[in-house]
């Protein structure tokens, strides 16, 4: 375990500690005195700041006046991030507005989306799962045959291989730059029991997955993963899977990226060969520096980004803030978050949220001390495997130029001496 | 660790080898033969089942055509569960339909609810929270100040103590009975912090919190509770609390009835004494066989209850369905889950979802055979301390025919030859 840089910095009790001793100057305002004349008052219960406030003197919004809940309306602008002039239907997509978010559960309603020819409505006793290929049984399944087989519930994050763009740094907020990333817990069969129902033969190496959208998205998965953790999943946070997350049915890779986790999951061909399809060619693979390219670039890698403060938004006095980000990784487990505050000079190890679960967002934290000068702060997430994730110019050296997927670089937030927060590396 | 009465039938490996064994009877159709005429196909992939769906033939639905996302339009009935002639405002609550969700974490749209003045709509930059009595610093916290502190976030079960009224079962579903209990992801402060912030005295042994609504909710809180796990909660599965849930700031005593878990939080008095509020007093305190009064017991008991089947589903078939529910203690961690088949004769174990955590939902499932024939089925739950979930007969020899709340009784479910779930206690 790598010791923090400034002890007296550091995670945890540390920094508690020396929040309490100094916290005064910032935890709200001390009653008798600490307010401006207008809002100060005596401590007593009869006269609470701001007088009783209008919304206590009438009975309230009735019980189940929304059967099906939505958020308070002072929320209205959190909602997905919709790029402006969006392209429909070849490369649609809707960001998770990172910034805005607690913890580690994106809610349904924020999950990003992110389509190849719009979102179906399916209805699901009309919908048909069909196996086969290289199986001694080639069945069909109906939702409810599904829903007969052993379940299991799992946390863990999706994200598109896009994200972001990584020659092009663009974008001010978090949401812009790696918002088409989400988490969630899913419910589901293992596609490792579904296999093996059916009866899996020895030639098996790949089962190609197809959707039921206008695209009908195609992607090949190998046998190793279907085997591994790969689940058919119909539920998400406990509700039906969303739309345009799949509904009814989708198949989930933890780790592995998005577009393989193919929503409105109708067919399971096992085959000895990948089928190299529209999107394992055209579309999420990479040109390398010698000319080669660089396909079926299946995992995630390790990341992490500071969500607060970030892009956006503005700290609004000197003192204690805490820094808040997730991190991430398809390789397993994060493992620890380093944070620095002064342009990657020097780092400090980051309070992890528990529970940290394999292949699932892992908020980090650290509280730190603003002293109203310029900054930049970053994050860099270590997963289990060891593996620490680089700088875009480490990134640029291996990768060169005509990358476009999977970029996992550093990203930095500068902060102005009037505590706007902008994106360091635009 | 007990060993299940049925070794055979028991959890996880041995009931996936029997399901795999014996699964192609329920799992699916074989193609070439097990469905009917109508239907059975050539397995190849250009004669998919059924036909290329309308759906696949034209572009879905455009990518953001929702900021915030809703459920299918097919899911339209899991919604709230709203009794008929619900009476406004002193006991009006909203049930989660928990026999149709999956999972542990609770959609935020349908997590139950339960107000006693109406939910109020609450200008997040109007609203204050004042900390004062014995503390040497009287305070009052704006939204911001209280964003400014360390934060954390943990994964918590919210349940009414009323959940269900005990010595009348009504109720045909699982929500009918206990779907006053979601689970969710809290992100906020913790209170032990703040209180150290203002400095707590000597003499303080109880903090008296009071919430913004029309009744302002007022409980008693002991200050050993406050120390403990209790958090100043204003973000709820990553996004900002909901209206129903205490929008912009709530008041969390993990394990603790929901009641004192003060919605719309506007002030904390630490005292020495209890308030006797209204609540602790007219409410939340049961009549005893001796004529005394039950009062202040804080802490939901270890409870259970199998979702899946239950009231109001149907088994369509013989052979393999999976039991699953859900399993919860205010006193800590689930440790084990036991399950009856045969009204309550025998017990075998089921298997836990991992991660199982302290004070939340917790899901068990067993593979069962149905043979078609009548049968009783029922969950009991054993949390960490070692504490069985009574029968109701065993809670009414204790607590008589006059308390209302706390009924943490084992609720069986009775299955008909034609596969109809009732409640076998009603």
């Amino acid at each position: 375990m790598t010791r923090p840089t400034d002890a007296d910095n550091g995670p945890a009790v540390t920094s508690r500690r020396r929040f309490l001793r100094d916290g005064a100057v910032i935890g709200g305002a001390v009653v008798a005195g600490g307010l401006g004349a207008g809002e100060a008052r005596a401590a007593d219960a009869d006269n609470l700041p701001p007088n009783v406030p209008e919304w206590m003197k009438t009975p309230g919004d009735a019980t189940g006046s929304q059967l099906y809940g939505t958020p308070s309306p002072f929320e209205k602008n959190v909602v997905k991030n919709i790029p402006k002039n969006l392209k429909q239907y070849l490369s649609a997509s809707g960001r998770t507005p990172l910034q805005d978010l607690d913890g580690i559960i994106t809610p349904n309603g924020l999950f990003y989306e992110r389509h190849h020819g719009g979102v179906p409505t399916i209805d699901p006793a009309q919908h048909r799962l069909m196996l086969h290929g290289l199986v001694d049984r080639p069945m069909i399944f109906t939702m409810d045959d599904l829903r007969r087989f052993p379940s299991e519930s799992r946390i863990h994050f999706l994200e598109c291989s896009g994200n972001p763009a990584y020659t092009k740094p663009f974008g001010k907020t978090a949401s812009d730059l790696v918002g088409l990333l989400s988490c969630a817990e899913w419910t589901g069969v293992s596609l490792k029991l579904v296999l093996q129902e059916a009866g899996l033969q020895q030639a098996a190496k790949w089962v190609v997955a197809e959707g039921a959208d206008a695209a009908a998205l195609t992607r090949s998965v190998p046998i190793e993963k279907c085997l591994d953790d790969a689940m058919l999943v119909y539920s998400q946070n406990g509700e039906r899977l969303r739309p345009q997350q799949g509904y009814p049915l989708r198949l989930l890779l933890p780790g592995f990226e998005g577009n393989m986790n193919v929503k409105w999951l109708r067919r399971l061909h096992v085959t000895a060969e990948p089928a190299y399809s529209r999107e394992e060619t055209s579309k999420y693979t990479d040109l390398m520096p010698d000319g080669t390219a660089r396909e079926f670039t299946f995992t995630m890698e390790t990341k992490s980004i500071i969500t607060r403060p970030s892009g956006g938004q503005r700290l609004t006095a000197q003192g204690f803030h805490e820094i808040s980000g997730i991190a991430w990784s398809g390789h397993g487990k994060i493992k620890r978050v380093d944070v620095s505050v002064d342009d990657g000079k020097s780092w400090q190890e980051a309070q992890l949220q528990e529970p940290i679960l394999t292949r699932a967002l892992t908020r980090f934290r650290l509280l730190w001390r603003w002293d109203g000068q310029p900054a930049v702060i970053q994050s860099r997430a270590i997963d289990e495997t060891g593996y620490v994730q680089p700088t875009l110019a480490e990134l640029l050296a291996v990768r060169g130029e005509n990358s476009f997927y999977h970029n996992n670089a550093i990203w930095p937030w500068r902060i102005a001496s009037d505590g706007e927060v902008t994106n360091a590396a635009a």
